[in-house]
């Protein structure tokens, strides 16, 4: 039998659970999965949303079977401490440990993919201060550093050197050593994804700098990367001017894939194209990940609005990944 | 009669030269016009592109009459100087002393407005090394240091706390006082193209920072900057995550304009949208001056290929900000 996807089911208090549920609900998720999670948690959103899901509670993801939807209960929330909107310390902490145990089970090999739902940043440092993002805490259970989100957009894939970092901060990541690294993890996924990989590097300053004029990132950092990813064989080119170079992506079609200096670099261009349907892939992992690339938006949880569309495409994705990483 | 719009040349060796001429030749200038630039420079592209276009040369803008393209000849470059696409100290020289004729007949109100056409730093630099940008130039004739410029496409309408400087820097220059009087001009001139100003303040960092997760400019300046704007009655919200803020303002129209706390963070959206089309308008001059939303394009110079389209609608928008402002 394939392996089951393991789903977290996200913070408690945002749209991961009743994303999760109207997905499946809804007939969406045609993939064998196992959700990490409460189930109190889901039980208070199926009642409160009227979807009458049938659960089903294992203990491990061996004993998943296609009768229902399977959790593995975490067994930490109770059904009166879930709180849709509001803030809360303990959901925060829940959220942490289903993205740690489906980590783990991935790393055992039990799971093909982990697909994962919006934790809330701020409600998980209130019992981890040490807490510095989603991402970086899969890194931390896999035991890797080196990691980067992959943005997957219809139209548009770009990737970044560095995130949820304050601009001032990523300004000083950018350098050549983790450019480089960036560029490799870049172009390794897109040849998978699509056959071949022309990956463009964007400038840090307007204009790319100037040649100096504007900044020295790209002749210091930028420029030496490229060329050493070059002479490694692989088809990248940069730095360019960053506010010309996703026309000639996007619309010219000229690269197949775009490595940004920052978060909204990428970010920008992405959500304006493609608002409700990129996918986060976390790049530089043992294992495939894959993640909404919405937060948990407290101000319509619980109303049963919220958009599946990116938790599908994410499921979706983390397949394709899946069945790719199988072939190769 | 109406007073003309004066039109600068642009560097020689660029693509401003060509473009207006092509913009003549086909029709499209439907303004009176004066041309601030070489005759020698204008002939030898009229001869090299086959346009057979008449000039008239006169000495001041009173002199205007309909009788050809009526030309200011600076007399600066000579025939045999001109190269295009190769960087040139002479005619980088002779864009700036364009400018400054213009910029100085626009003061002494014999014009309704400047359409400028690309300089080249780098040239320009080459004989004036105190040389910072077009816009900058344009600010110092006038005698006004707080201008910044505002990017128009049919989408979109951004203003920037901050352009031709190097990400670094323009994060020090995101300051209170800065942002509200950009806000302060980006809601005067909006207000005056629209009917209306519901104006956006983008955030510095991703997210807007998190609350101070991820920097704190935004509660430092950006959020003090906002209020005192609202506190003058300006309608104005922000600072917003800059990533899902474009997709607000234009899929959802929910602003009328976005003030970017940096070049790319405005640059990048405009030309993903509307890469041929868009305008700049320099806000806080005592003058109308619009411009083309490209540069020199020394790679293309020559070929009579470029895009008259961001011109045509520089000088629409002149005469659309010059009508207003006699009307009001």
């Amino acid at each position: 039998m394939e392996k089951p996807y393991g789903i977290t089911m996200g913070d408690a208090s945002g749209i991961g659970p009743e994303i999760l549920l109207k997905a499946w609900r809804q007939g969406e998720i045609r993939f064998p999965v196992v959700v990490y999670g409460d189930l109190e948690a889901l039980n208070f959103y199926n009642d409160l949303l009227g979807y009458g899901i049938r659960f089903r509670s294992i203990t491990s993801s061996s004993e998943y079977s296609s009768d229902g939807l399977n959790v593995i209960d975490l067994g930490i929330l109770r059904r009166a401490e879930v709180t849709p909107g509001q803030l809360n310390a303990k959901s925060g902490h829940a959220a942490r440990e289903y993205v740690v145990a489906a980590t783990r089970a991935a790393m055992a090999g039990t799971l093909n993919a982990i697909v994962t739902l919006p934790m809330n940043k701020e409600a998980t440092e209130l019992t981890d201060p040490r807490f510095t993002g989603h991402t970086e805490l899969v890194a931390e259970v896999c035991g890797v550093e080196d990691v980067t989100i992959m943005l997957v957009s219809d139209r548009l894939i770009v990737t970044h050197v560095s995130t949820h970092v304050s601009l001032a901060e990523a300004i000083r990541r950018v350098k050549r050593e983790r450019i480089l690294k960036i560029i490799q993890l870049t172009c390794e996924r897109v040849e998978q994804l699509k056959g071949r990989a022309r990956v463009a590097v964007a400038g840090l300053n307007p204009h790319a700098g100037e040649n100096g004029l504007f900044g020295d990132e790209e002749i210091r950092e930028i420029r030496p990367a490229v060329e050493e990813a070059r002479s490694h064989g692989l088809h990248v080119e940069g730095p360019f001017p960053p506010d010309t170079l996703f026309h000639k992506t996007v619309n010219k079609q000229e690269f197949d894939a775009v490595v940004c200096m920052y978060h909204d670099q990428g970010h920008i261009p992405v959500k304006l194209l493609d608002f409700e349907g990129g996918v986060n892939v976390t790049l530089g992992l043992p294992i495939i990940r894959t993640s909404v690339d919405h937060g948990t938006a407290f101000d319509i949880a619980g109303q049963g609005v919220a958009s599946i569309f990116s938790f599908i495409r994410a499921l979706k994705l983390a397949a394709q990944l899946a069945n790719l990483s199988a072939i190769l």
